[in-house]
């Protein structure tokens, strides 16, 4: 049992969105194929993965560190112990040898892409969607059959007005949803208030409604929104202040009693220790969003989890940033809070099996080994691409 | 004034040495060349730039998002005021633009490479050494014109003994350091003892020998070091757990009295206060190792010193890593404490200006303009070969 072969390609995402620091217009994502010497249904096994969105494709890590240290290890280094599928702490560990502790940023990001093809691999050897492989592997078994997912969505474009910004936010209801979130912070405290009461016309209560202000604010504005914020009872008010400052987050807890959320731009258990250990967040209250697939996957992931178990977090307060099909599947086989949704931005990197529809706020998965990826019309092109021989 | 050209290529570095963590005969460094049409002394002026030690060459993240941002920028747009020179902090910020807050790694590296060339060429454009620009720009002219500098070898090599560990540290003095630094963490804390014992028959004393456990420690381990050491009076104990991990660093603190000294692998001014916030670090005892080759360059080192004073922290604790002239420059110029030195490991990036010796600990600048890589023979093919037409 071994890969074969080690393929990545680059892909821009079609946007013309920005939010508070970045345009989405000259993002780009890497798609990574391990193909193995496994045949299953008929077919080689091919474990597909793609980088989650906010950071770039890694194509330069790739080539350069990454792909080689996997393509230089004996094949039976990579395998469990009775040689019957690979072992993704295994691959992890051979991805980062020689790789200094501390600098979470980039080449988490690279390590992400390789381990959900990694995750997706072994599920299809095991012939098991992805989150049933979790469940039985990690929970006896125990498994969510739906998991709940918001709709994020409320960008700033050029010209959008309150009228545009309903319109997107019906469509969301439309298409099943029952939470959705909006980005803050654009412009004005003022101009917020107005697009979140026009937002509220639509969803109805402030439960239904999350607001991300994207990292941009400083104390003095952070507290300024918690204290005109907490009177709508939002979803959540999320990254109000820089990802790294903790204090800031601590302080904010003393200003905002209602839900916060943060942790997308964490990009390790060291990180989300530090979060954890010196931001204030609250257990049962806040949410805490960290993307496995910008953070060294699933392997990390499931060490980050471990960790806040040990300072009293239930996995039901994970909902993690991204919106692909590795958090979705973390979501239901692991018994997390949820999975975040784009219905609409980052193609075609964005949602998630295109035959299972969102039901009352929930999605359920599809019948496919793995992640479930070949369910997605619009990735078929570039599976097919990476997957030819 | 314009950069007419960005320039960059990849060189191993020469190495067959260990730490606690990577194997550096594997290790890269990325040059970077900014070719401007300014000429200065009747040559066109070159600014050059290199990554510091412990992480990889950056060829890809500059190659698909550094460069091309730059080169893509109005020329006016990176100049001063009056435009007279580039300017360091706008150029810092058209390579940033579409980058998002956290995720410190990598990037930072990339962005540091080049950073370096930046100052270098902003100094020769002033036709001052780097130092003396740094200290009429920022210090009213104040300058340091000899930096304390300290040996750092003592690595592990396959059969190295403690003999040759004894001749290396000896050549060091030799060649008129004083302070000598060598790791620990390598086998056991009985290996370590003889390992300092026999350095310390050759150094003489405590304060003259600096040990680094290149952030290997768990608290446990850590501490037991910490009271094993202590009777030696070290110069200091350096990076003894995860660079992130501030709560071992502070509950250290509590059992180690003499100088400890960290950072090296922490890579924004967000991190750096952190330590500075979370991890115990004493004011006037222990010294900061932040290396701005790795952490974004000057640009944002100057923000970190800034954040650090505002905290009661003086230049003169800070001691980067590194080994570089970017380092010795801005410890000359902004009147740090000192900084570190390779004298024999990672050739040719290792040491200083070739004309000038150290002596007595201290090491003084060539009379050139910019950083002083042009006084390094070792590095004269891959300057010529980056700035040649």
């Amino acid at each position: 049992m071994k890969i074969i072969d080690i393929r990545e390609t680059v892909v821009p995402i079609q946007s013309d969105l920005r939010n508070a620091f970045i345009d989405f217009s000259l993002m780009t994502v890497s798609v990574a194929a391990l193909v193995t010497d496994v045949v299953r249904d008929g077919k080689r096994v091919v474990g597909f993965g793609f980088n989650s969105n906010g950071r770039y494709a890694q194509q330069g890590l790739l080539r350069e560190r990454f792909i080689p240290r996997l393509k230089e290890a004996g094949p039976e280094t990579l395998l469990n112990e009775e040689g019957s599928n690979f072992d993704p702490s295994k691959i992890w560990d051979c991805m980062m040898k020689n790789e200094k502790p501390g600098g979470h940023g980039d080449r988490s990001v690279a390590v992400g892409i390789i381990d959900m093809a990694v995750w997706d691999m072994v599920a299809k050897i095991e012939e098991k969607p992805l989150y049933r492989h979790l469940a039985d592997t990690y929970r006896g078994g125990q498994c969510d059959e739906k998991v709940s997912v918001y709709a994020a969505g409320g960008y700033y474009y050029p010209g959008k007005d309150l009228k545009a910004l309903q319109n997107e936010m019906r469509s969301y209801l439309d298409r099943g949803y029952t939470t959705v979130k909006m980005k803050i912070g654009g412009e004005s405290l003022d101009d917020d208030r107005r697009r979140i009461e026009a937002v509220l016309e639509i969803v109805g209560e402030g439960r239904s409604l999350a607001v991300d202000a994207n990292g941009r604010f400083d104390l003095k504005t952070a507290v300024a929104y918690a204290e005109a914020l907490a009177p709508y009872d939002l979803h959540w008010y999320e990254e109000a202040g820089d990802p790294l400052d903790y204090a800031l987050q601590a302080e904010l807890a003393r200003h905002y009693e209602e839900p916060m959320a943060t942790g997308e731009n964490l990009f390790s258990t060291q990180d989300a220790r530090n979060l954890i250990r010196y931001g204030g967040m609250r257990p049962g209250v806040d949410i805490l969003q960290f993307d496995c697939a910008l953070s060294y996957g699933l392997v990390e992931y499931l060490r980050t989890l471990d960790m806040a178990a040990e300072h009293g977090w239930s996995a039901r307060s994970f909902i993690p940033h991204g919106g692909h099909q590795l958090s979705l599947n973390i979501a239901g086989g692991l018994g997390l809070g949820g999975s975040e949704s784009y219905p609409d931005v980052f193609k075609p990197f964005n949602g998630f099996a295109d035959s299972v529809a969102v039901e009352d706020g929930y999605v359920r998965f599809p019948d496919l080994p793995g992640l479930g990826i070949e369910d997605k019309a619009a990735l078929k092109d570039v599976l097919k691409e990476l997957s030819e021989t």
